[in-house]
């Protein structure tokens, strides 16, 4: 098969004919498919039967410091479960504190706090007249809402394969005072799989910020969350790099177990230097009396350690990568050559992200949706939903069953060739 | 027994070595004893068997409507749980929104929105010179503290026995626009146990405030918390009351499970109209995407409906009512008629109020802790921690034993008698 761009008019025209033909009849189908936001499948949740026996009452709620788990108290979280959120991202208990069930809320609070109360005594964000964060692109379309809401500026920075383009990082993050953030999701990025290099880590360490509240917000969403045992990425742990290059207050590290137990019932945690954490009781413990630390305990009786998550995760990891496959291969299959896209084979995560041609994004999520395919929209992996090239889009294979990836990605695949066609013609 | 301001100095100074030497006496029991704050005693805590059944492997995980609970989605909670919450306050589910463990939480995250958001399309607060709210004192500390961390401006406004001074509140709200909220704790008042009356709520929900972001906040944590099942206080619904006075947007409301089930690992949940709902709605999508719905069909799927709750409420003052009434009888036996102090005999809540002699709290207060009983702080139940009486303090019943709580009212009430003796020795 030759190259989209090679056809010539006519052979772009008779194209044309047939793959609107094919998608008259996909819309005939009347199907309803949903690949658009990162949940979790049914399969994944149906966990062994032991979760919800941890807690019953033949065992004592009591931490292992003896606090009575149902009662007021452990504002930071019990121990057992710091220590446990710990080594999953590869830090020091005394470097993390549990918060409730969602690391995007205790973000949205960190900013928050930062906007009322500035960072460690900084200026309150509030009262600056410009605040700036720096936005890696393609990104996580919920980290550019919160910035996005609380008017700050974002900065797209364009993703490289081992991370953000570093000379633009240092260059705004040096130099630019009114730079007071960069969101990061460093392994298994969202949408694009990347999972930064040893030497990004190390410069993103390195920084030498033009403003003293500046903080890399560091979304180690997908810490555990590797897709194969035999290609797996490896992340350097952030917080002793700080640590190594003099600057140990320099990141906020977010994570949960929304995608190791439950979405909205899990355990999310936030990890940082001590005097950073300091810094944020003081405001939280006027926040609230504690967070829910039954269910902390929970997740704590049922892993124990670091390795009973990775053991589960493996369980994940067989339901799911099938389903990436379902789709790669779709692609590997049909799109190969035709010069009219790629698209990411990442070792872990949740998403696949593909590019179009520029300027096609947008007509093929339309055009999916009107054949009963819904995406993550167009531009939701930029700030502002604004992709200035009109060509990123973000796949979600994890929460459809195989048989709907199937019919799904015949339907992508399709919608991206008649757009691509659409465009030559248009050129 | 005369009332010590009748006693000459002769007869103060035999009383007050006597009272010395049992005080020593008491010190040297080296006791612990904790009757600072509310919380739950043990045997609360020790619910019915079924709670922690409520999830298991052998039950679906779905909310009525088909909702699986363990998945993402229903940012507002899921139908069943606003309804519970709804009854038990009394108002319309649709006025209801669910979040997550902790009312003081969504309190706090309220006054924050209001600073960087406004209300409803008011100026956000951070943006004016000044924000005032009123705080009927004796109060609680912790609503004190989170205006306080906001730098709002705090007014005292003193309780009567049904409720704030409304001519005052009525004075304020009606024509200083920088008033812009009320804490309030309408039944069973922490600390004084008062529930407002149907003519003070009446008068809340008539009240024209200069201010159009001006909002009541009504902390409704004990409306089934009774002790009595023979006397109990009646609270009007007020967002009804509100509507009928042409106000339907006046309120926030506030309650939780924390004091039903587990503090910690309760639902929380803000009811208010759905105008009101709706604005927040904008700003919550972007902080979470949704709180613990497994929690919240735990709930749901123990008390089934109020009346549940209801049934479950009556055992918790099974076991409270006699912490309640050990403190009681031994200040009526022991400080009646004595002319040193004054207190509540509440039919709900949590709290038991003593009004020392002026200018005595701080010390009882001290010399309870240097005998090993440690209480709430003399002052935290004002504004900036100030009672201008330097009177009132806060008694908790509920989390020590009987056993305790004897010796530590007997504690109490030496304190009382020597600080006064002291006090009277120095006028």
């Amino acid at each position: 098969m030759k190259q989209y761009s090679e056809l010539d008019r006519e052979e772009l025209l008779a194209l044309r004919e047939d793959l609107e033909k094919e998608y008259e009849g996909k819309q005939a189908l009347g199907l309803k498919l949903d690949m658009s936001r990162g949940k979790p499948g049914k399969s994944q949740l149906d966990m062994e039967a032991d979760f919800f026996n941890m807690l019953n009452p033949n065992v004592d709620f009591n931490s292992e410091s003896g606090i009575d788990c149902r009662n007021y108290g452990e504002l930071t979280g019990i121990h057992e479960a710091r220590k446990l959120m710990a080594e999953m991202i590869g830090v020091k208990d005394s470097q993390v504190f549990i918060f409730g069930n969602s690391s995007l809320n205790i973000m949205y609070d960190t900013v928050a706090r930062s906007m009322m109360f500035g960072v460690c005594g900084s200026t309150p964000w509030c009262k600056l007249e410009k605040v700036k964060f720096l936005c890696p692109v393609p990104g996580y379309d919920r980290h550019f809402a919160i910035t996005e809401q609380f008017g700050i500026e974002m900065v797209n920075i364009p993703m490289n394969e081992d991370g953000p383009d570093m000379d633009l990082v240092e260059s705004f993050v040096n130099n630019d005072a009114t730079v007071k953030g960069i969101w990061c999701v460093p392994k298994y990025s969202n949408p694009a799989g990347v999972t930064y290099s040893a030497e990004v880590v190390k410069r993103f360490a390195s920084l030498k910020p033009a403003a003293d509240d500046f903080r890399i917000y560091w979304d180690n969403a997908y810490a555990i969350h590797d897709l194969y045992d035999d290609r797996r990425d490896e992340l350097p742990e952030i917080l002793s790099a700080c640590e190594a290059a003099g600057n140990p207050d320099l990141v906020f590290e977010f994570c949960s177990t929304s995608k190791v137990t439950f979405p909205g019932s899990g355990i999310a945690a936030m990890a940082s230097s001590e005097r950073n954490l300091e810094f944020i009781k003081e405001q939280i413990k006027i926040q609230t009396i504690g967070h829910d630390k039954l269910n902390q305990l929970r997740h704590f009786r049922y892993f124990k350690d670091v390795n009973g998550m990775k053991a589960h995760m493996r369980k994940h990891a067989a339901l799911i990568r099938p389903k990436f496959q379902v789709i790669i291969s779709a692609l590997e299959t049909d799109l190969k050559d035709l010069g009219i896209g790629t698209w990411t084979n990442p070792n872990g995560g949740y998403f696949i992200s593909f590019n179009a041609m520029n300027g096609c994004a947008k007509e093929i999520v339309k055009r999916c949706k009107e054949a009963g395919v819904v995406l993550t929209g167009a531009g939701a992996t930029y700030p502002y939903k604004n992709d200035p090239d009109d060509s990123n889009i973000r796949l979600a294979p994890t929460y459809p069953s195989l048989e709907e990836l199937t019919q799904a990605t015949e339907i992508f695949v399709l919608c991206v060739k008649l757009v691509s066609v659409e465009k030559l013609l248009e050129a």
